[in-house]
């Protein structure tokens, strides 16, 4: 599959736009104020409406016939189908929105149907989540985070170099960009203190991560060999994995993170494809010691070229502040190494699992990818427009993510996630009346 | 709800049958060469197809009508209707099957149609699992490994008196009883070895588990107070979570298993709900410190009396040996206490997730939940019949769990889960047929 970035399409788009011809990103849409989502492709700010595509017949010399797999609320019917089938649907929208093809180009009256304004619409999570599994894949990130709580020389832990260290995370709170979220609650404690209090985080965070989404799944006992990882991978989205730093100190002995993490965790909704990141791989860090056979790949293009910032945005200011620029490239175990890993021990993955990143962490400063590492633990406060700071993150503070791809006078873009803090609520008060099996309440 | 003890079915049922009409437990089934699963209730040895019933009409007068829940092949959209319904469907049943209710009873054809023998059946998961979170409820098993690893004095956690420690576990991997797996393959690293290798487990352990099942959801953002827990517990199962120690411990830090535990986890066929458990309400352990108010109940009967036992089995001997006698009412944490922890950041909770209760082990060594604490990480060996001994669980080794809780004359029993441990498969190989990115393949 390969990419013509000459290619135009006859829909204009700006040599900025995150979604030219090149990229064609998947999503899930409706119209305000239709009842039923639907699956479209982002091009330049239109949404190309494939369920009517589908069903005008437009697919029929592809596999998909009769399938209408993109009358779905939901992408996991057509990411079960298979690298094939993806590219013979690639090669078909690409030809019906470039420029010198005319059987839509000219129907005006299937441009009316077809083609929606990205402003009118609104997006749902684009793929049914089964499994949702974090790694921890920037050995920047785990090595500033290990340098925080134990000191440099033992910052690392043994296994690191040898795995990518996972943990699974919670699936049902993973939400669509532009759910706001409430401060959570929970317990803390205090170092000095005798005991812990619940009470509102005050150590809110993001952390800055990519995921990708399992097409075609497998049987339980069967592994990935790496070099057939990629038939599995269906695309990317931007993720922003919500971070209550006090509540996890506290809760992760032995057994990991669970309340820190699992109130909420917000993906962009435009799922890039692979065929679209192709012309970007490039080679991620040496890896030293060299990885056991079960990890090493002969492909070296391991690593994506992708550029990401965070802003973040006081109180509906009227401006953002960019507060991180890292890459994607930086990761030390790659997405085929994450996913020959995961399926080692006979684990299966199901169509729509996701699996994301870790924080990205770069090698300077800047490119830390949380509050936790670009503050140092509050111990060097960011600098923001107006005269602010911050060390973590307020209530009614905004974050959003962005990432592209530069190309040669083109941009393979993810769009944005974003999201904001709210206050936190009332702790859950008692409420004799919904509970059937006690008569007597004392509080 | 009440239950009557001195009830009888029609049908007759062993004084040591789980399945009594006291019980009532909710499975997925079909007749072997049967294509559809549907929903039905064992009784005695037979099942009772509630797909046909409800289809006859017999739950008209419930909140029931017209929605043929129970043609799913799923519990989950019978159990998102919540306790009133629930309430209505089992009294429905109870006097369909009761001994002086003519309705079935004195109808052949019918009996025939919707009562099937339990020796013909093949039976499915029971519920579409969303999340399934593990837990770490157990005191005794905190105690047990944690001087195992860091000795009696350091063995419980700062947390672990204040809040029940879980983790998120992988849904994918749940499996019915009956599934058997192979030994898991993956990196162990010797306390003496410079490097890790890829290999098969060799310290292959079950871990003795209870789980329940959401009903109703709730909102992203809400928190269940403690006293409504039980409006969001539709019923439980037995837990078998297959654990590899060798792979756990050298992946574990510090996001906690993964690799480990994810290879696969079975629960028991069918599903006793709540209802059919009141009876046996008991008080568990005292808890000091006492628990921070969103965790403290003001009812005493927060555990539940329900006798466990772990039987192996050598390779289809004829003979199993019980190996491990525990009790459900020895947890420290219950399962109201879980349900409020989970939530109090504001996770949602969704129909169909699980909650297991993580290994229960009692105060006495043969309670102890697991082989790494009954054989204490290998130092005491297991005694089985004809002179063979156990430390961990050998290639053809078949556990089975069991439980029930004893009334007066009366079991209401989970039936089973076991599974067998097969030779591990080989490390998966090279395939450079599948994929089309790569060219060359030098291994």
């Amino acid at each position: 599959m390969t990419t013509n970035p000459t290619l135009r399409s006859f829909i204009p788009v700006a040599s900025d736009c995150h979604f030219p011809i090149q990229n064609l990103p998947y999503g899930v849409f409706r119209r305000r104020g239709e009842e039923h989502f639907r699956v479209g492709i982002a091009i330049g700010d239109q949404i190309l409406d494939l369920s009517v595509i589908e069903q005008r017949g437009f697919f029929n010399d592809t596999a998909l016939e009769g399938n209408n797999v993109f009358s779905d609320s939901s992408l996991n019917r057509f990411m079960a189908q298979g690298r094939d089938v993806w590219h013979e649907v690639r090669q078909c929208i690409t030809r019906l929105l470039s420029e010198d093809e005319p059987a839509l180009h000219d129907d005006d009256e299937l441009c009316r149907q077809v083609l929606v304004n990205t402003a009118e619409v609104e997006m749902k999570l684009p793929v049914e989540i089964g499994d949702y599994t974090d790694f921890y894949s920037s050995r920047e990130h785990a090595q500033n985070v290990g340098t925080m709580f134990r000191g440099a020389e033992n910052a690392l832990m043994p296994n690191y170099l040898w795995l990518p260290v996972a943990y699974h995370g919670r699936a049902s709170s993973v939400m669509i960009s532009g759910t706001d979220l409430h401060r959570p609650i929970g317990q803390t404690k205090a170092d000095d203190a005798e005991a812990p209090t619940t009470r509102p985080s005050r150590l809110v965070d993001f952390e800055l991560e990519m995921g990708f989404f399992i097409g075609p799944e497998t049987k339980l006992g069967k592994s990935i060999p790496i070099e057939n990882a990629r038939d599995h991978i269906f695309g990317m989205v931007l993720v922003n994995d919500w971070s209550a730093r006090d509540i996890q100190k506290w809760e992760y002995v032995p057994l990991g993170p669970f309340l820190g993490k699992n109130f909420g965790t917000s993906i962009s909704p435009w799922v890039v494809t692979m065929d679209a990141l192709e012309p970007f791989r490039c080679s991620g860090p040496a890896q030293d010691p060299p990885p056991l056979e079960y990890l090493t790949s002969n492909d070296e293009a391991q690593a994506l070229d992708i550029n990401l910032e965070v802003s973040l945005q006081i109180d509906d200011a009227d401006k953002s502040d960019v507060i991180c620029r890292s890459n994607f490239k930086y990761l030390y175990w790659s997405m085929d190494q994450q996913l020959a890993h995961h399926t080692i021990n006979g684990c299966n993955v199901r169509t729509g699992d996701l699996l994301a990143s870790g924080t990205i962490s770069g090698p300077t400063p800047e490119s830390y990818g949380s509050m936790l590492e670009l503050c140092w633990r509050g111990e060097k406060p960011i600098k923001l427009s107006h005269g602010l700071t911050r060390t973590f993150i307020q209530d009614g503070d905004r974050i959003t993510m962005t990432g592209w791809c530069q190309g040669d006078g083109y941009r393979i873009g993810f769009g944005e996630v974003t999201g904001k803090i709210l206050p936190a609520r009332e702790l859950p008060a008692s409420n004799p009346g919904a509970t059937q099996t006690q008569s007597t309440h004392q509080r």
